[in-house]
């Protein structure tokens, strides 16, 4: 038997309908890529997003048509997103720091019909344009009066392409199930491939993440993400902002920690979001020049993890609240935050410390487990480590056109390539990569505690380890270290300081200095190269073995 | 096109995992129709309900069936809750406040096959258990020891029935719009019709009120629903305060003020819920003892307008934030929440409460309109008042069986059946019934206006304002009015009392002073007795006018 409940499909486009409606006069502040700060309201947001979908259906764009995004965060992003998929068609976030032939295969691949870029990208574009002969116009997000001279096909000033249109258009009505927008996973092997995302799992993602034990967002905070709408869907943050009413502060091309300070703080910033390179950046800027955050409460962390010592600083140094968060681009992105439960909620010092460095628990609607190679569910102790795997209205059943074939295992659950362990009140924390866990003897080694470890010798800038091959015991942990300017440490030094910090047959079997560790595009250590370089490299272990 | 995400329906049951998985230690805590003060968690919550399922299963209950309850808030009567949803079943929460014809009606219509009761109400069933044969059997929410001689069919005390289970038992899986659960409106009018909640419509109404826009629920919060599960829909809390993993706290039979506080104080609830009335019983409780509330820090109040005054005694004696709120059992029921967005967060004193007293704004999945007669979209302009019509993916489309026929309007917008005012910002305000609203000349005036004014007269207990047939007018408003024990306020003195604060034409044109208003079965007046008792009622102004 049926419930008797109104058919009403969850639709991307009745989050900005819902902000205009309820919270028309907040706010939409954005660096924008020419300069200025721009000031905008839900109610503009919504009426031109609505002018976007006219324009695209009047340059024959409609449902299932994929327009890709180049785009730095301001208003004129988030409109083409509403706009888009307004119409029934797909966003599809392009991220500018992949490498030029990355972005030729992605865009081909989605078979983008229209790309809508910042300045930044034109020359970009320019380039490539004639590798992607599917794109049929070129909207650069600017005025006419910023309009460069460019050779780009059909080019047109995005507020000349919406000034012609006259608003009066209803958004397209259609299956919630429907495709809203697309990105392609960094993924370090093989060819990227490309995540869709339904207007349901947009619209569900985004209430489930907006709860207080997740982001918590209401009206009263104005919220920025320093995220880009290219990366990982935003973290929801253009979905759940609007949805909450809440004034949405988007930082344009700067994020440096000069810009990003100047935004937090005079647009009083409750709540923001980004990946700890950010972070860095903005903490050495305030101690530069001793500014405070006295506006900002929460800041949630993730991408990769959040360094012990970022935590500590925001808490005690600033009274900002750190959310370390965990999620993926197959993910929507979210799957965790660390939040305390009421049994850890009374902890301090490093005691919380130790909490607020795992990932979290998830929000309702992502059900975890941890599995052995054979899919044995591990058990939730704290300790035992394995194959991180997720289920969820918001997570990845397949990717485009099939790329990568089946991916879910015989439960239903997506495989995240993550290593984890869960404690017995649901915190999850990942220990590793799966493809970075360094097999030695049997038993797994996690190279992330490993390299956590290592970055806290104060003569180290940055480390990694790789699992290198060992006649014995199959791999063994090799550390790769960029020191500090001006530090000579010597590899007995590190050795030691991380003696007594892990199980003796977690040490290193040696350590290398390098100059520079190759990160992907999204700021990632790239292991893959480092087993490349480090191939065939001979542990003293392996001699004394041999 | 679609979106590649995971078909991951939208299940009650879902809930409950992910409380027993996430916060299974958690606690539920009740006070038992037997007396005590129960304490359970949610992982045994859980482990239960699928013995409840497993034994229903045996009895041969099945998908799409119905299963009646009559039972007070306890951690038995949500086990059940959930046990029924968990099996395709379909819980059927019976008013027992409803006149004993009305229960035997909304029975039959339901055809519940089993009944499910609390001790409380087995003498009731015993006397009309005959008019009522689709019930197959009788579990009494009570052990073994407990357990009464009873004529009731084939009764059994639930403890020994789900004893006898192993509870090696799976939730079924079926589509997300499946019916899980049922509720009688109590309408003033013809035969109470059913509402039938689905999977979806619980699951989605619940995200979308525990967002900090609306109830805010978190992991942090010890939560006491006081409305009751039978009373539409528990207001979402039997299925929010679980995924919130929030403590639950239960209070039985007891509604008394000494009782209620004993559980806000000992359990040290943060959030509570119910009615105006439950709270004025609370607040003479604390007047006459001197106690406070330290714990609580959010009171929501609704299911009819929540008086200034209890507003006003709630924020400044006790420091408890009161959320207006209204809903309808066709609404799952929130339809909206009185948070003060920021164009409203300085307002302080009267301005605040001239805000709080309005019903406030829809959750996200909630839209509104107000419109005249003839379905015309009346201005939001605090002033205009209109019929109030909604749509959601939780507000119903159609009673059982079809009762009341097509129910939505052309836009797809279900009629409330209030009368209600919108200002600028988006916040409502009911201002009547549309049945009880007075037409005077063509003009409208809100008996609800009039009640909250008399009210406010030191000398009146309670008030109620019907139109009364008039040769000139049409109809024009009558005060009814009863007085508190000792007083004896003249006519002409409430009249006086009301001048200045409405407009001349909507005062009352006579007062008459009655011993007792009669109520609904969840304490709403009963305008059509009223009205039945005064038909032909001559006004002054009648004579005058005659
Ligand atoms: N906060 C409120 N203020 C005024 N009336 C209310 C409020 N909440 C609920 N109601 C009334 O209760 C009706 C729903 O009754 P029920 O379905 O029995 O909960 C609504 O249509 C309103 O008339």
């Amino acid at each position: 038997m049926l419930g008797l409940m109104q058919d009403w499909p969850l639709l991307c486009h009745k989050v900005i309908d819902y902000a205009a409606t309820q919270f028309g006069q907040s706010e939409v502040v954005s660096r924008s890529v020419e300069g200025p700060i721009h000031r905008s309201t839900y109610a503009e947001v919504r009426e031109r997003s609505l002018k976007v979908a006219q324009a695209l259906e009047r340059d024959g764009i409609g449902f299932g048509d994929r327009v890709g995004t180049l785009a730095w965060n301001t208003w004129r992003h988030l409109e083409a997103w509403y706009g888009i998929m307004g119409l029934g068609a797909i966003y599809h976030t392009v991220n500018p720091r992949l490498f030029p032939e990355q972005i030729v295969y992605i865009i081909n691949h989605a078979e983008d019909r229209v790309m809508m870029t910042d300045l930044t990208f034109v020359p970009l574009l320019e380039k490539i344009q004639d590798q992607v002969p599917t794109i049929e116009r070129f909207v650069v997000l600017t005025d006419a009066d910023h309009m460069p001279e460019t050779t780009l096909r059909n080019a047109v000033a995005y507020e000349s392409w919406i000034g012609g249109m006259d608003g009066d258009f209803a958004w397209k009505s259609f299956d919630e199930n429907t495709a809203a927008g697309m990105c392609y996973t960094s993924g370090t092997t093989g060819n990227p491939k490309g995540v869709v995302y339904s207007h349901r799992s947009n619209v569900l993602h985004a209430m489930a993440v907006s709860v207080p034990n997740v982001l918590g967002l209401s009206c009263a905070d104005n919220v920025m993400p320093v995220v880009p709408l290219f990366h990982a869907n935003s973290w929801s943050l253009a979905f759940s902002t609007p949805m909450a009413g809440a004034k949405l502060v988007l930082p344009g091309p700067r994020m440096d920690g000069a810009a990003i300070y100047e935004l937090l703080d005079q647009e009083r910033v409750t709540f923001t979001a980004a990946v700890p390179t950010v972070w860095l950046m903005l903490l050495q800027y305030l101690e530069e020049t001793g500014r405070e955050l006295p506006h900002l409460e929460r800041v949630a962390i993730g991408g990769s993890a959040c360094p012990r010592a970022m935590i500590e600083k925001f808490q005690n140094n600033y009274g900002v609240r750190v959310m370390h968060a965990w999620g993926m681009t197959e993910m929507s992105p979210i799957g965790s935050c660390c939040a305390l439960k009421p049994a850890y909620a009374a902890l301090d010092g490093d005691a919380r410390l130790d909490i607020q460095e795992k990932q979290g628990f998830p929000p309702f609607t992502v059900e975890m487990k941890i599995t052995d190679d054979a899919g044995r569910r591990l058990p939730w102790d704290g300790k035992t480590f394995g194959r991180l795997k997720v289920a969820g209205p918001a997570v990845a059943r397949s990717y485009f056109k099939g790329e990568g074939g089946e991916i879910l295992d015989s439960e239903g659950f997506f495989d995240t390539g993550d290593v984890a362990t869960i404690d017995r009140l649901g915190y999850m924390q990942i220990t590793d990569r799966a493809k970075d866990v360094i097999k030695s003897g049997g038993e797994w080694i996690s190279s992330i505690d490993l390299e956590n470890i290592a970055v806290g010798h104060p003569d180290v800038a940055e480390a990694a380890v790789i699992g290198v091959a060992h006649p014995k015991w199959d791999e063994r942990p090799l550390l790769i270290v960029v020191v500090k300017p001006g530090r000579a440490p010597t590899k007995q030094a590190i050795l030691d300081f991380m003696e007594g910090k892990i199980a003796k047959w977690w040490m290193p079997d040696d350590v290398v200095f390098v100059d520079e560790i190759p990160h992907t595009a999204t700021g990632k250590i790239q292991k893959m190269a480092l087993r490349e370089q480090f191939r065939g490299y001979r542990l003293p272990s392996t001699d004394a073995a041999g």
